[in-house]
């Protein structure tokens, strides 16, 4: 259990805000009767992973993306709240382990990033269905009018069947927005708790789900037990003509594997937003393999992206300090 | 009223259907004790006027696209149902009055093209919120990876204002895929009659609503008062930013003003599956207008299109024949 103080605490920030954002979160922590302090090291994209910064040892409270060897040895530090839903950097044992032995806590912004997500997914999904990128593609070339050929590969989601690679906060959402197309939904997690909406199965037996999936959507984040877990055997288990999806990360695809999987036509498409590296080289053969469409890890962005950020780190420094960490969301320690 | 003859019924058809479809149609009919006979002159595309055949005048029910003046000057044919949503050609007073006065039944197939035609829009809209097609457009050129762009750029379509320019079976469809996204629903109607999820305003109001709307959606079919209907006077009341689609019929937009609001910036993008004239000639400025989007009439386009037609058809065809019309889906006469 956490136990703050009820003095005024110390918030370093290094992620680079707008001004009128800056402010919002300025204002946001004075209102709660604390302090801000920006690092000089920040940076624009959630995505990098920050600087060691002398500032930091000051702070009570992190907010950022700040180095992980500099968190543990501040023992000062109680509550880190990264501004991403992806977490790899700080999903190690020891990390957890010291923020745990100074009672503290970790949160990341899951709730932010979950709706642009399950939209993108379910974009994704209906562009396939409506043949979307195909026709731009005509529209971007020679202007050609395949009305046959187009309205014959257009089809409906109804009766289909969506396996997720993961269940959860993306995934929950994602459920909700597919319930009118009357889909059968299926979903992989270690936890088999049962969810409304979704038929949770353990992973033994994902080969079997594999076979009857129309929609494979990968939501799964990188780890020790998740890399490469789309694999050429796992590839080979699906229903011919599926369709993958993915806005996890890029390191739990064997990419090798995808292309092969979508040269032999094992799968129709593939629709991905996340690569092992990133942004994906010019070279890489994702770019021009047949049915193969990229997004630039797009999938979690929203326009008032930054906003959503502040007010979700100043609900969390609420309740962390009024309610002594109770009612914190996207407690992750 | 109609009073159907109980003898067998002689159905002519000039739709171009599969093999196996056709089949299904045969047998569907023959099940129900009546005789099917194609035309010579039979059309693959369902938008396509067919020709006068002296075959008709055997037939007590037409299914397709007969000849419009032909089937005014056949009394025993009792029952037309075209094999399209839309009905331009048939919506004549000479023509339905000749129908009424047969004691007949005139029906179209706007249940098979409602599902397609919803989730089309939905696509649309969400390949906007998500900028899917800008991506595309960067794969297909110099792959360069537009992070801060493009995911500054996406959006979430929760809490925006959809309106809808006539609210049908379609229409109903798309509230429904709709609901879980939160929007605001508005929809213009000749007959102002209440229903669920969606605010239903009368014609003299539709200045107010387009100022208000972050989207139009555009359902509207051809006819008289409906030509030109999205001109250069309403597009001056839409907010700034707003987006555009259009599934009704190409004749109700001005496209010239569209093109004109495109480029000024007024409208932030156009998403158009219906054309004037279709093919959309290859010299035609909408191809290239900046935020304009083609799709080559494909919105109501559905891989089982054929199957879903002789359903629908042989459903109303028992209609038709035990309870007396009683029952018919998508009756317009």
């Amino acid at each position: 259990m956490s136990s703050p103080s009820p003095k005024p605490l110390t918030i370093w920030c290094n992620a680079k805000f707008s001004d009128d954002v800056s402010r919002q979160l300025e204002e946001g922590v004075g209102a709660l009767g604390h302090r801000l302090v920006f690092s000089e090291f920040c940076s624009a994209s959630v995505l990098d992973a920050g600087k060691p910064d002398p500032l930091l040892a000051t702070a009570d409270v992190a907010l950022g993306q700040p180095d992980v060897a500099q968190c543990m040895s501040l023992p000062a530090l109680r509550w880190i709240e990264v501004t991403t839903a992806g977490y790899t950097r700080y999903d190690r044992e020891d990390f957890q382990d010291a923020i745990r032995a100074r009672d503290g806590a970790f949160t990341n912004a899951s709730h932010v990033f979950a709706e642009p997500c399950a939209q993108h997914v379910l974009a994704m999904m209906l562009a396939f269905a409506r043949q979307l990128l195909p026709s731009h593609r005509d529209q971007l070339s020679d202007r050609s009018w395949h009305y046959f050929e187009r309205r014959y590969d257009s089809r409906l989601l109804n009766g289909e069947t969506v396996l997720m690679l993961g269940y959860g906060t993306i995934a929950r959402r994602l459920t909700e927005l597919l319930a009118p197309f009357g889909m059968r939904i299926v979903a992989v997690r270690r936890r088999a708790i049962s969810e409304p909406g979704v038929h949770i199965i353990p992973e033994d037996r994902v080969s079997a789900a594999l076979a009857g999936a129309d929609h494979i959507v990968n939501l799964l984040s990188d780890n020790e037990t998740t890399r490469n877990y789309v694999n050429a055997r796992r590839l080979s288990c699906c229903k011919p003509g599926a369709k993958f999806y993915n806005i996890g990360r890029g390191t739990t695809v064997d990419h090798r594997a995808l292309v092969d999987a979508l040269e032999s036509g094992r799968l129709a498409a593939a629709y991905l937003d996340v690569f092992e590296t990133e942004p994906l080289p010019p070279a890489d053969p994702l770019w021009t393999t047949r049915n193969c469409y990229i997004t630039p890890h797009t999938a979690g962005g929203r326009r008032d992206q930054d906003a959503a950020i502040v007010r979700h780190f100043l609900e969390n420094l609420a309740a962390w300090t009024r309610q002594k960490g109770g009612g914190m969301i996207d407690r992750i320690v």
